[in-house]
């Protein structure tokens, strides 16, 4: 329930920020819709694809997809008054980005009994929407050049399996509370990454 | 019958306009071939693999690759015989997209009541072949930023969730009647489309 | 066994380039590991997506990420060393090429009695994760513009197909007798095409 309502914030403000890079490229209308649905939802159905967990979110629910579409044509109405909350939509696609690693790692969990593919799934759904959306607007995935970014999905996924597994074998823990803790360490450490400019070191090969 | 007809007719215009895309851009004869490929059945494959919906055409039906790799050979032979008939290129691609469009329609239409994945089966396989050959062409894909492609497989889409609907709760539709429906207005809308360079209104966004 | 042993060398030197690569795109360290593993497993996951071959190769053997992100990240701290040994590189990467060329084929082969799609799953486990890495790198894929790269899996599917075929209604053969044939004539093939810089013809069509 609380993931949900979570859930659809984060969709929300990825929709938005996905029809401003749109709108940056001229796109016409559909192309402002699909870059939002890429942008909110991608991460999602290549993590449900390559994990062949199917029914895909929008597929079971497309209301979903009708929430990123107002959203997105909503923004190509006030972009300008978008782009002035920038700091606010920067604080919502932090919540954005906990909220799709936690639903990450709870479907990778199955997959291996390791947690290594509740770790991928965080990494897969929190950053392939932002990759999606750069590919299709023919640049370079932002994600893979700077920004602290996968680095609080993997966080996030470590510390869900640290919890499963605590939960599991020591002491049991309400659901709920591994997700909150998870939720609130990841948007915490993702606004200090915001504020300070952190980013990991980048690597440069450029031989003659 | 009908439809694997004119199906046939569609991935063979799609794959020679991919050759010549290929052809554009310098490739050798796999790009071109892989192209083509992609530009002709890459919306079919993305469209089963997002639904789940196993066996992907052309892997049932292998006979379909050869017909596109075919097509795209003849058209490195004679690319300026092929160029020079354009208009007739944009009839068969206006074609194809029609019928592309009500295949989607068809496999989405078992995947949600609402008659939602119908629409969005039609638009998927409608413009994803496109979308993919010009982001393997590394560029922003054409049908984001204009011309009237993707409303007419949301059309056509509407219109066969509609006939769906009426048969079901009304009076039966014969199939054929629904499909030849769709087909014909989907069809002349995007002539009209090409003919008066009707488009949808664009998003510009240039922040400073 | 001796395909697993030829698998784990092929998935360690695809990383390598794979992350020089990254490098050459000033990425940051998820960059490389990114553009690391999609170089090195791409390939074999488009491949089971399409073909809806479940579980992927990597879902099932996490440790082959291990290995693929410990070899990325030992070439960060030794490029140049990496890179001056690109000679030995190019003879792994040609090793990796004919062994993902013949995993390929092997999962291909159930899928259709004609061996279409034994080649069709030997191009797409060899190409598709240097596509993919072009891809994410914003840039036409080298592998559609020149180097005999493709025409090796094509030849080594059909090699394999053939020796399935001879196997089955003539007499006899071990599977290891059929991969060892493809193994060394696709990788002596591939050896050959460097040396000579062998391409297929190129198709321009540069209409005014």
């Amino acid at each position: 329930m609380l993931l949900t309502s979570l859930y659809i914030i984060g969709i929300t403000a990825e929709g938005m920020t996905g029809a401003l890079a749109a709108g940056r490229h001229n796109m016409d209308w559909f192309g402002v819709l699909f870059i939002a649905c890429v942008t909110a939802i991608g991460g999602g159905s290549i993590r449900d694809v390559l994990f062949g967990h199917y029914p895909l979110t929008w597929v079971a629910h497309p209301e979903y997809l009708v929430i990123i579409c107002i959203a997105a044509l909503l923004t190509t109405r006030i972009p300008y008054f978008v782009a002035r909350f920038e700091r606010t939509f920067l604080v919502l696609d932090a919540l954005g980005l906990a909220v799709f690693s936690i639903i990450g790692a709870r479907i990778g969990l199955d997959l291996h009994p390791s947690g290594s593919m509740a770790v991928a799934g965080a990494i897969i759904t929190g950053v392939f929407g932002g990759i999606l959306r750069d590919i299709f607007c023919a640049r370079i995935p932002l994600v893979l050049q700077k920004e602290l970014y996968a680095s609080i999905s993997l966080l996030i996924g470590s510390l869900y399996v640290i919890g499963a597994y605590v939960s599991k074998n020591y002491f049991p823990l309400n659901e709920n509370t591994i997700i909150i803790t998870c939720l609130v360490i990841g948007f915490i450490v993702r606004l200090v990454a915001i504020r300070y400019h952190l980013g990991l070191p980048t690597f440069k090969f450029n031989p003659k």
